[in-house]
């Protein structure tokens, strides 16, 4: 059966380039954290021969997509905006069940969604991004003529997409990692997330009947469900994958780089892992009244239950009569906080285990809510640790990411504790500095320090809320993500799957349009050095 | 000492951040090929600590070298080119005794390698490769305001560079490499070619008088020698090193990327490696005479020995009167052909090798030079192999580059044949294509799927000569490099080495200049999706 029809029904099937497909005998539920049980229907596991179908189709549809006119790659994005629109309240219902995340989150994660395939749609069309760039021919230079040379990106080949389990909607199925692939064309294989398999089914519907709209091949998208990690590196292993997207914990994220690395030809692994996004309070933000600051790191180390990859993991801040205001606020918030549901218990047994661990080293006090969480409810308690400099540098259990509603405190008894705990900071997606502008100059060496270990600064602003736009970066060294040249939000999330190819001395015929004399598509070229559109 | 005094002089040691250093015991000697026998001086072996002594140096001088004025940056790079200049013959004789390369080549390089630090040196001044974008807020925007968000590009830490044996200037301590990432602001370790110490020497001297010049800090360059690869893998596993470029064989790149790749925190290896560049010649291409086609398909294997990244390694055509012609010339020039010296005996060593097991393979013949090689002068004999479609498609022994002046022909019965041989191509730096504008669309399908595996597709031309400018792609899919985004040659080369950070609602003063308000340096930047100067 066509994945097309009846687009409101989940069928617990994988969608192999628009047709249903259940060929295993082994199946895995959804699973609703806030009542703690599971949802009909049951999902078939991918087989090997499900993951080989998906990626010989993915290969074997791959000229003609590369072909396919821009129009009809917007077309394909737009359509794909509409589709997800056209789904109503069932797709955010059934993303609400799965993921215990509330209405309006949701609501506001697929109008993310949806802009985001609508601004890769009018990147297509504007075609800049290809980076097209001219060197034309010299025939009397000496001592050798110089040839005509044309250079722009095309499309890397299948790329296999494995879903996020914190955003069911802009990080998963038709999220930004697909649409970006998708932009660039390349054919998605998604590998969903376990967490939210009927959401993901909609979401893949909606991609393959946008397919259809756009009159383009079937075999460019599927989407395949797996709990085992031998079909994930089975995904990554395959000849023809010729990159991969991920979002996720340190460890899944190592091992999928890992067999990324270890193929016999190497394929780059776009891997988004973990992140603490320390917050550095300097003293000009210490200044009282500290109310705003403590309810908005609250509010952001709390946002999502803090399942957010820029969930602000650290607070720095020096000891002085502003820092324990800040605290004491910090600390009664903490304390009259309410437990949340996070998306399966899974990620709330790490979040527990890892913030008690924390809690137990020496050093670590711990504030948690007296409100306690409700059995069979997957409810996380905030937690907000608090420690001093030398304690944490010198425990390299506290170096890393606490997923969940948990932000620690660090105090620094002087500048060189604050460059301390700066130099012993893994990579991360952002770093916080909180101030005055004169803060900013006074403290230049530790903001020089943080440009190298964060991939987005911040000035008196809280890490969460990621702009989808073409100045984002949102990605960072290791641990942040395993390639720092690259973003996984915003238009630059394209160059990803893109790669350059270089023409000499080709026919105009035989030449890309957007390499051609005349610029006939009017974009944005480097000619001999200079950018222009002529 | 100062590695800056007597600068004509070769003393066998490291270079340190500007100060020599032989702390270890081992030595190794330089060889000239030619005369098949070890030239004075001895070179010091570089030990662990000095290994750590410059990468720490690269380390503490990082924050000073990216505040660096782009005056400077450029200014490092042009007195790199003139004190590469003023080490006039010196550099060009030496460089002569230890590759066996001559006079003429080796001065060409010379200019290359110059006009690659101009080119750099003006790509610095300009200064719109930081790719700036900038978001600006939008404090009205419902349901939130946008921030204001600024990315550009910033400098990725200090890099080891593996200097290439087969392009002693170019490829080597002053190399492309080596300026694209000091162009970057990237201090750089170089670990030299043990073919050519003294030369890697002059070099050095020459990049540590042009730090000093330009009022630059010592530590953002060291050179170190090494035989062993132990030590090249402690230059990759340093956790200070924070990216590798390389060129050479397949089995050192696979060694050095799989260190990068199993770091803790894995570092992005640009690794360049074998590449058979095959040709193929279509009918138009095969009407008579084929005189100049065959003698400029020999010239193209045979420059430089056959010791390019671009020598054409395979040559298909279709079964015909033209074919055979083509067949006939080419054997004839080979027969006659001068045997040449090679850089090193291992590297002929490694020719003659593979030349003779892909000759013993059942279904391939070969033609080898009447002319023989002089013993004790590290002579190769430039080889034609010559085979069918399906026993090259058979022998995966086949599918790889022979390094040296050996090309095979693949004789083709069919078009199924070519598209069997383009299929079973591994990545390559090139492949070109020979025939008529009409070939080109008859064969749209071959050159498809030739765009899939080549950095540069060529018309009617040989893929040797690469072009140092913007639109240049000297890359391609693995083998050819482990990361098929970037450009080795051109100033693209410099995007290896730099990585976006985005900053949010930083004031004014606290920005880089390639982001204040007013555009003060007048590069071309992204302002809300538009690119413009203002």
């Amino acid at each position: 059966m066509l994945c097309c029809d009846r687009r409101m029904e989940i069928h617990g099937k994988n969608q192999i380039g628009g047709i249903f497909s259940a060929a295993g005998r082994r199946t895995f539920q959804g699973f609703d954290p806030r009542l703690g049980q599971a949802i009909e229907p049951a999902f078939s596991e991918v087989t090997d021969e499900e993951i080989e179908r998906a990626l010989q189709m993915a290969a074997d549809t791959f000229p003609a997509f590369r072909d396919a006119s821009h129009e009809a790659v917007s077309g394909l994005l737009e359509a794909t905006a509409d589709e997800l629109v056209g789904l109503g309240d069932s797709l955010i219902e059934r993303a609400m069940q799965e993921s215990g995340l509330p209405k309006d989150r949701l609501t506001g994660e697929r109008g993310r969604t949806v802009n985001q395939l609508r601004m890769f749609a009018q990147l297509v069309a504007e075609g800049s991004y290809l980076d097209a760039r001219i060197d034309t021919a010299l025939p009397e230079r000496q001592p050798l003529p110089r040839p005509d040379i044309r250079r722009m990106l095309i499309p890397i080949g299948p790329v296999v997409v494995f879903a996020a389990s914190n955003f069911p909607l802009a990080f998963s199925v038709a999220g930004g990692d697909t649409a970006s692939a998708l932009a660039a064309r390349c054919p998605v294989v998604v590998k969903t997330h376990p967490a939210h398999p009927g959401t993901s089914e909609l979401a893949a519907g909606a991609i393959a009947r946008a397919i259809q709209k756009a009159g383009l091949p079937d075999g460019i998208f599927s989407m395949v469900h797996s709990t085992e990690s031998a079909a994930a590196i089975a995904l990554v292993h395959h000849p023809q994958t010729k990159a991969v997207a991920f979002t996720g914990s340190l460890r899944a994220g190592r091992a999928i780089f890992d067999a990324a690395s270890r193929r016999p030809d190497p394929i780059p692994a776009f891997v988004e892992m973990g992140s603490v996004n320390p917050v550095f309070i300097l003293p000009g933000a210490l200044q009282p009244p500290v109310d705003n600051l403590a309810r908005g790191l609250f509010n952001s180390v709390t946002l999502g239950v803090g399942q957010l990859c820029t969930c602000p993991g650290l607070i720095i801040a020096g000891d002085s009569d502003g820092f324990r205001d800040l605290r004491q606020k910090l600390t009664a918030l903490f304390q009259s906080a309410t437990p949340g549901t996070m998306l399966y218990p899974g990620i709330l047994r790490n979040y527990e285990e890892s913030a008690t661990h924390a809690a137990s080293i020496a050093g670590v006090r711990q504030t948690r809510s007296t409100a306690e969480a409700e059995a069979g409810r997957t409810e996380a308690v905030p937690v907000l640790l608090d420690t001093d400099a030398r304690t944490w540098a010198d425990n390299p259990d506290l170096v890393h990411e606490i997923f969940g509603p948990a932000s620690m405190i660090v105090r620094c008894h002087s500048d060189a504790d604050r460059m301390r705990v700066a130099g012993a900071l893994e990579g991360t997606l952002t770093a916080s500095v909180f101030g005055t502008p004169d803060d900013l100059l006074r403290y230049r060496e530790l903001i020089a320090l943080l440009e190298t270990k964060a991939g987005r600064l911040i000035f008196n602003g809280f890490p969460t809320g990621v702009e989808v736009s073409p100045a984002m970066h949102h990605g960072g060294p290791w641990p942040a993500t395993a390639d720092p040249k690259f973003t996984s939000v915003g238009t630059a999330a394209i160059l990803r799957f893109l790669r350059p190819i270089c023409f000499q001395n080709m026919p105009q015929a035989a030449l890309p349009v957007e390499l051609q004399d005349g610029n006939p598509r009017g974009i944005w070229r480097m000619t001999n050095g200079r950018l222009g559109r002529e």
